[in-house]
């Protein structure tokens, strides 16, 4: 069933994952986009400010961006559609082996001025591994259809 | 050489790119990270709020990640360590075929209160096509090592 805009209240709160954050897709993620050697190589990883081998943050990103579009809102009637990220911040490092899960929160809903057949909804996603720890958290403002205008 | 607080001085600009945008790559991030129709199919693109098949955003901001990494930047002395990230926005549709490149500015800085040994850089990160339309522009706190403690 589609989701619009009237669906989306203030405190409603949408759950996905868990994922397993693969050795071979954080290489792989690593060597194409965020080529560090604390991404890729475990002895620079442990000698880095993280002293561990981490995940490219934007892996983080992208993986939670995966359990946003396999939760129920991706039954929004227009698709995902981000406008604006704000307060992304990483709270603790990602490793091969961990799993992760998130929760995206309906913050707050306003109609749009200058086009009514939409409106502008703002999530706050909360990644979080195996541990119940916050590994990633974000603001997110979405672009949604109004189901009766 | 390596890159300290010291050196990122306000106003300082580096640039990075260009890099193709290829077809293939946007369906394989899409396929794993964000599998939305006007992703992965040419019709529901053209059909969506977008009218084109789109990159997923989250794949600029890894692409423009990887300019970043394979910028002079990328010789800051602890790594790129991304703290924080505002005022993300996706201005324009970026499409298999464009050509992106990137300007990252150093906006301000300020030395870490409670380590003293680093620092945090505001750095605006503008990603445009082969056009010189700007399609993404970001604000990035990084963590900075300090040359002279």
């Amino acid at each position: 069933m589609k989701l619009y805009f009237e669906d989306l209240k203030p405190g409603r709160v949408f759950k996905s994952g868990p994922i397993l954050v693969e050795a071979a897709e954080v290489r792989d993620f690593a060597e194409r986009y965020d080529p560090q050697d604390f991404h890729l190589d475990e002895a620079a990883g442990a000698a880095s400010v993280f002293g561990t081998l981490v995940a490219s943050g934007w892996q983080t990103a992208a993986y939670s961006m995966r359990m946003l579009a396999n939760s129920e809102l991706a039954n929004i009637a227009n698709g995902l559609v981000g406008l604006q990220i704000d307060k992304l911040m990483w709270h603790q490092p990602v490793k091969p082996g961990d799993v992760l899960s998130t929760e995206f929160d309906v913050m707050s809903r306003k109609h749009s001025r200058s086009r009514p057949q939409f409106g502008v909804v703002q999530l706050a996603w909360r990644t979080f591994n195996q541990h119940g720890d916050l590994v990633m958290s974000l603001e997110n403002a979405i672009w949604v259809a109004v189901r009766d205008v």
